[in-house]
């Protein structure tokens, strides 16, 4: 409805943000991926470079933020608004951050066993990550995809749910079962990270829907 | 001060959204009654039925916030900018989600007491819950009620700072006087929880004084 | 690129709030000046008055964010986005809670030892403090100091990176050596909230970032 909106029409608008962010969410699948197989494992020493791995793609998503920042700052016509492509930016720093924090909290507090709970988790973040995949990759083609990203966010929300109920009936079990208080204090601050990479997920979707909305 | 605010003038704003949010919020205020009450149950059974109220409230609310989101997607000319109905919907859902929250882990970790510090937060977050009310049903003439809203905001404010002080001296009372570790850990988390959904109760404050600001 | 941006030309901007916002940041910074000079205290004689000075800093720190707030209400121009000044004054704040809210933990969890992780953290958040005066400072002429801007959120952001790592590092030696397991709690609730204001810090300079890529 402003000036903004009309020139949108006949501008060229710069593209380069869509490889950035297709790139970005192939890296946080790839880390969900990792974060998986880390739940496998068997020992400290097989987890040690699957850590390190996981470590590695936050590094590469912080690049990548670095790199749409820098594109923001050249840009004159953008996809969407500039403070979105910004936020969307961040929220999915904010994803790999979490589940890097999660795989660092494991390395560094070593706790005897890993609990089925945090597998549970590792699946809830793995779908996370794809619908997140599905959704920011649909941008590019947003008014065609707008149904199905839609429906993706609210796939998210619904993640979010259960990774509410997931960290509750897990915290529960571990009150109950967990004698050791040390252990249980760490066990329950890396089921507490990956709870919250669960709810940046969200965020991610928030973002999305901001997104759609302006466009409607 | 753009052709979205001249237009705003001429085309009817879609008043579809005032209901909407004046459901949620009577939603909310009353969660917040029925958590009120949860205080005062003296045993487990009792306990139960006002949790299930409560969830079903949360499921209300979430119900609410699609319908709010489908809304915007249908609207034309909204009464404020999309993106801050959009946060405004999302930030009551918060409120929501961690008085449930709080609900639930009592349920879940069935701490053997409830400290007298849950009852102050429950009529903290009672008080939160009504000012939330308040500012939310001025919207619809938030030119008439402007003064009296920001009035509640900063209320929401100092009710915000009252939490952080409850927080810090029941946790500081936690650890004089609880002995057993473990229903330390429980009440410290549902402390925790409540807090937060005090928190969240300025972060509508928040959306709120934006939506006055851009009127200004 | 709309009327806004146009009428941003012809229009004097408001400069009030750039002194409020320079009185906000040597607010910050005289906290966190205060908050390193706590860490070398040896005994709760000597802490007291200086949490005091913290608390009060945070108080003076709320006012000018009721200022700001209040300024906003009365002015037509704005030097950047209405929304965008509402945030960085809430951002601004929060780092101040968080400093505050740890000091204030200090205070009411009596914690034995003050450890040298609280000690490396306050070096942080001082950093922090001094990295957030610079880049505010800088906006009043913002287009000159843009690349020094954007540098000086870089760092925030490797400011927040090393907080996490300090963070994890400094919780796995608490458990290894803190064997009072009510002491280990109080000290990782205090790191915790340490953490958060450098997190807090490194949000005040996306809110800066938006600013600038709103700018470009």
């Amino acid at each position: 409805m402003n000036l903004d909106y009309l020139l949108k029409f006949f501008v060229p608008k710069d593209t380069a943000f869509f490889p950035l962010f297709e790139h970005d969410v192939k890296v946080l699948v790839k880390a969900a991926e990792l974060f998986k197989t880390l739940m496998d494992t068997q020992s400290i020493e097989q987890r040690e470079p699957i850590i390190k791995q996981i470590k590695a793609m936050e590094l590469e998503g912080d690049e990548i933020t670095h790199e749409i920042f820098g594109q923001l700052n050249k840009s004159f016509i953008t996809p969407f608004d500039r403070e979105d492509i910004h936020e969307l930016a961040s929220s999915l720093d904010d994803v790999l951050d979490h589940m890097n924090g999660a795989s660092q909290r494991i390395r560094l507090y070593k706790p005897k066993v890993l609990l089925p709970v945090l597998k549970e988790f590792s699946e809830l973040i793995y779908q996370a990550a794809k619908e997140i995949e599905f959704s920011v990759n649909g941008l590019r083609n947003a008014g065609k995809n707008r149904e199905k990203i839609i429906q993706s966010c609210i796939v998210l929300n619904t993640i979010e749910n259960k990774g509410d109920d997931l960290y509750q009936m897990g915290i529960s079990k571990l009150f109950d079962e967990e004698k050791d208080t040390i252990e249980l204090i760490k066990t329950k601050e890396i089921i507490a990270t990956l709870e919250k990479a669960v709810d940046k997920a969200e965020d991610v979707s928030d973002v999305i829907k901001t997104i759609l909305i302006k466009m409607a």
